[in-house]
């Protein structure tokens, strides 16, 4: 079954929505924030415990599958869902941040992108055609077009060009994909900074009908305010029926303000990696674990949750963990971490329902320590 | 309650019996097994998983406790159990294994052990006196004597002297606990390889007449055949009635010959330790699971396993993940092989009730690749 959206609730205050995404791997209630599993796997958690914390659909890194242990391997495993012992929706990205970020010595042609693995230093060409056949050995639900996401700051000459290319490569994609059914294909607007570029890309790119539309090139280094600016801007000309993933974003304000803005779906490894550092996310804003000043605290990481590392841990010990190197330390702040966005997400679309998510967030500013 | 002791039946044909152990957190079937939590906690692991893949006891390690987070803290948090999320027994060592192999610069005295930590290089001072004190406020179920675990080779001359100060010092420390319905001591026999040298130690430890005694300075580099007559010798001079407590030992050969010579409970970091290296106890014999004969490989772990790893996933998987520096790489292995060896000392309960150990014990070398 092809991924289909429908809109369940519009907000009278603002442009967020409640919806659902119907996938083959099951329905994904929106606003959805999607835990980033790059390597085929959440880090430290597995899926059961992934899910446990309410998470309804991940994301898995192309590039790095591609790369490691490579998309054929996947696919006689029998797909990335059997491969990873998952069951519900994937989402896959195109490769395309990765190469751009990782890979070395990258060169840009209409054609594709060569690049050289980050790992071994092997060199390789990527085209459009191979991100989607990469994407359909995987088998992820809803996959994404090959892009470039502009990196910040570009000039406007720079900007049209990549985001021109973007959208020739995302018309290539949409011809090599086949089978709609198992996978949805996404496409995703670019035009960095610049709103007269959205505009186009937007044009563009929505003038192919896919089932759903990214934001790209967001959230890549530019002021906060700009942000807001580009991304209300270009949500406005997405059409309504379709959903709207804004591309690495996963911080609480960052979350709260897109789906303000009208985005139905966000990913980033926020949660997981910070965790992972030993910073956690709590009512009353961040917290570092390893400080001092948690030696003695027999405190909960978070007085108002109540996940499991909260409900059965105290701070002195998750800070022994991590002061000790134990990797008990980096599970029990990642299901804190990822519990404390998907519950948030979780409000957030209570809020929607109650048309109180302006207030919500508020509120949840004012207590997390946002000025 | 004071920890109490039972034999329930003794094997027809060998010395090994079941035996229940009861502790104030719980009670132990014998034989038993004991993973570490050397930090509190089983590494990569929470107790929860620990408990399920069938661990009714495990060990925590004093020295490092006491170096961090520090046993008044541990007293603070409420005790070890409460510290770690551990409500089952608890056994902690006595310090004296680690003063000796991982002190730096160490000096014995008759008062105790001049040592520098690993860590920091700080200078410290331990008499069995402090060993109990530290372990009182940790509130572990059973407390080990301080002694010296005598290297391997020793001279005779320097494993009497050794060894009578070991008994010395389980005078003072039998003199200093207190709480002995809390808190079991349990002796130490030591003596090395030689047999008059453990005929004497076990005549001076047993006559404290202490709830339990383990034998010490075994499995230290020593040729298996010795091991197994040394221990063998040892086990016939204790009592009866007391649990018999082996140092140390996890290989599964190690803990067949033990159990069949009279021993009730052992302890190892070898499932633990080999699984996050990537090593994989199963029915068939080790595997090393990064080897890339495994790359393709979509069957299980172990085909006669029905652990959760076993059960959900690949050693393609696996290798992938341990290719890949994954921490869920560490955690399945680390439950396949915790499983494995639990489950092996069920199935030695198990035999043990049927008078058929031996047999047991034959055809699993003979499956394991034993020679």
């Amino acid at each position: 079954m092809a991924a289909k959206f429908e809109v369940i609730k519009e907000s009278q205050e603002c442009k967020a929505r409640l919806g659902k995404l119907y996938t083959p791997h099951g329905i994904v209630e929106t606003p959805v924030f999607m835990p980033v599993g790059t390597q085929a796997t959440v880090k430290a958690m597995t899926p059961e415990e992934v899910k446990t914390l309410g998470a309804q659909i991940i994301l898995a890194n192309t590039y790095h599958l591609y790369l490691r242990p490579g998309h054929e391997l996947i696919r006689e495993a029998g797909g990335i869902h059997k491969f990873m012992n998952w069951n519900g929706p994937i989402l896959t990205d195109s490769g395309g941040f990765q190469v751009f970020s990782l890979g070395d010595l990258r060169k840009i042609t209409e054609e594709g992108v060569e690049f050289r693995s980050y790992i071994d230093g092997s060199k390789h060409f990527l085209r459009p055609e191979d991100s989607i056949e990469i994407q359909n050995c995987l088998g992820s639900d809803i996959i994404m077009a090959f892009d470039e996401c502009t990196p910040y700051p570009s000039t406007w000459e720079y900007t049209k060009e990549s985001m021109e290319r973007t959208g020739r490569w995302a018309e290539r994609c949409k011809e090599y994909h086949e089978d709609w059914d198992k996978q949805s294909l996404f496409g995703i607007v670019q035009g960095g900074m610049y709103k007269d570029l959205r505009e186009k890309s937007a044009e563009q790119i929505t003038s192919l009908n896919l089932p759903g539309y990214a934001i790209g090139g967001l959230s890549v280094g530019e002021p906060k305010e700009l942000m807001y600016d580009i991304l209300e801007f270009t949500t406005l000309l997405l059409p309504e029926n379709k959903p709207r993933y804004l591309m690495g974003v996963g911080s609480p304000d960052y979350l709260f303000e897109s789906v303000i803005r009208g985005v139905d779906m966000a990913d980033c490894v926020l949660p997981t990696r910070i965790g992972r550092n030993g910073t956690v996310l709590t009512s009353r804003g961040k917290i570092i674990i390893k400080n001092g000043i948690y030696k003695r605290d027999f405190g909960k990481l978070d007085e108002e949750c109540d996940c499991y590392t909260c409900t059965h841990y105290s701070r002195a010990y998750i800070r022994h963990l991590f002061n000790v190197h134990e990797i008990l330390g980096a599970r029990l702040t990642t299901i804190h971490n990822l519990y404390f966005l998907l519950k948030l997400m979780e409000n957030i679309r209570e809020a929607i329902k109650q048309d109180r998510l302006l207030e919500y967030r508020d509120e949840f500013y004012k207590k997390f320590g946002y000025v």
